[in-house]
């Protein structure tokens, strides 16, 4: 049996994960069954079945493969400022989280009330994950805090707060809004300057 | 039939009311059934059924319910601080919202997640109420900017940010923790002055 262009193993995955995004995203992890996905992308229920194993692995995999990416960007692009110090360090971290947020709002936004329909094991996955960004946060604040370049009312507040409104920005970004990445980006950068006490403020 | 103490509606509703927020919490509203409430709430399912009419219904009052005490306690304490102007009134909204999130932890945590498990119709219904809290900040935030107290980098950004972190804090407070009320709402106040550019910060 020859095979069609299109219904490799390959070319059929991103089929899936951007039929299976909309619906999470529309109808919510619980509200969405296999059938609507089948159907959205396209395909078979037996013919989804070769290409995944549940529901809940649908989940994990675009949840970890956003995170990955993410964090995969913020390890790069903090790299880069590595001899720039913290201040510089702030508004890169700020940045790409904006960034991640406006371009990838459906995503983020699953991200942001889905992570308990997972397992507890692929859950406890995820968050050592998604702690590695935190972690990033966490010790600009702390170099910033030590360095004198930031004044932060207390580190913890400071950097959860910050973590809050940035996720947040999925659940408001209108992408048929007047609002661009590059004014969003600058405000919300000036806004985590201020909560630091940083003294480019 | 003599009822006794506890089987009537009144002293009934309260207790369907705990166990429902408990497994909300715990396990979500597509997670939940009303098997499992009955079970909670020590009753049998038919007289559940005696005292609301489904799974939703429970969902939009306890929801309601939080968000009129909180629209109530917040009107209370801003005309009581109505004379006192915009730096004073930011306080006392902040204040206002970290208590709450403490104090109900549980609750502001489903109505941060579950909101879009209401019919449109109870979700609209919802959003008008949930309105007149972020109408309140918007309007703070404007009188403080054209008085010149604050200096906000947009008003809008502000609001959604100071909602965003305010909101989050059922997501991390932890009873059992370190922190009590009184240190976690000055620090939140004292970053939301940093956020709008107060002179008083």
């Amino acid at each position: 049996m020859v095979r069609t262009v299109g219904s490799t193993r390959e070319s059929t995955w991103p089929r899936i994960r951007a039929a299976g995004i909309d619906l999470l995203y529309e109808i919510g992890y619980d509200g969405m069954n296999t059938r609507q996905l089948a159907e959205a992308a396209g395909l078979t229920s037996s013919a989804l079945y070769y290409h995944f194993s549940s529901k809940e692995e649908l989940l994990f995999r675009v949840l970890t493969d956003l995170l990955e990416e993410i964090v995969d960007d913020l390890d790069t692009s903090l790299e880069a400022a590595a001899d720039d110090g913290p201040a510089v360090q702030l508004d890169v971290f700020v940045e790409v989280l904006v960034k991640w947020h406006v371009t990838r709002r459906k995503e983020t936004f699953i991200a942001s009330i889905e992570t308990r329909s997972l397992s507890q094991e692929r859950n406890e996955e995820y968050q050592r994950l998604r702690d590695r960004f935190d972690q990033h946060l966490h010790d600009i604040l702390e170099h910033g805090a030590a360095d004198g370049v930031f004044s932060p009312i207390d580190v913890t507040t400071t950097s959860a707060s910050l973590m809050a409104m940035l996720t947040a920005i999925s659940r408001w970004y209108d992408p048929e809004g007047p609002l661009g990445l590059e004014v969003i980006s600058e405000r919300y950068v000036a806004l985590a300057r201020r909560m630091v006490g940083s003294d480019e403020r």
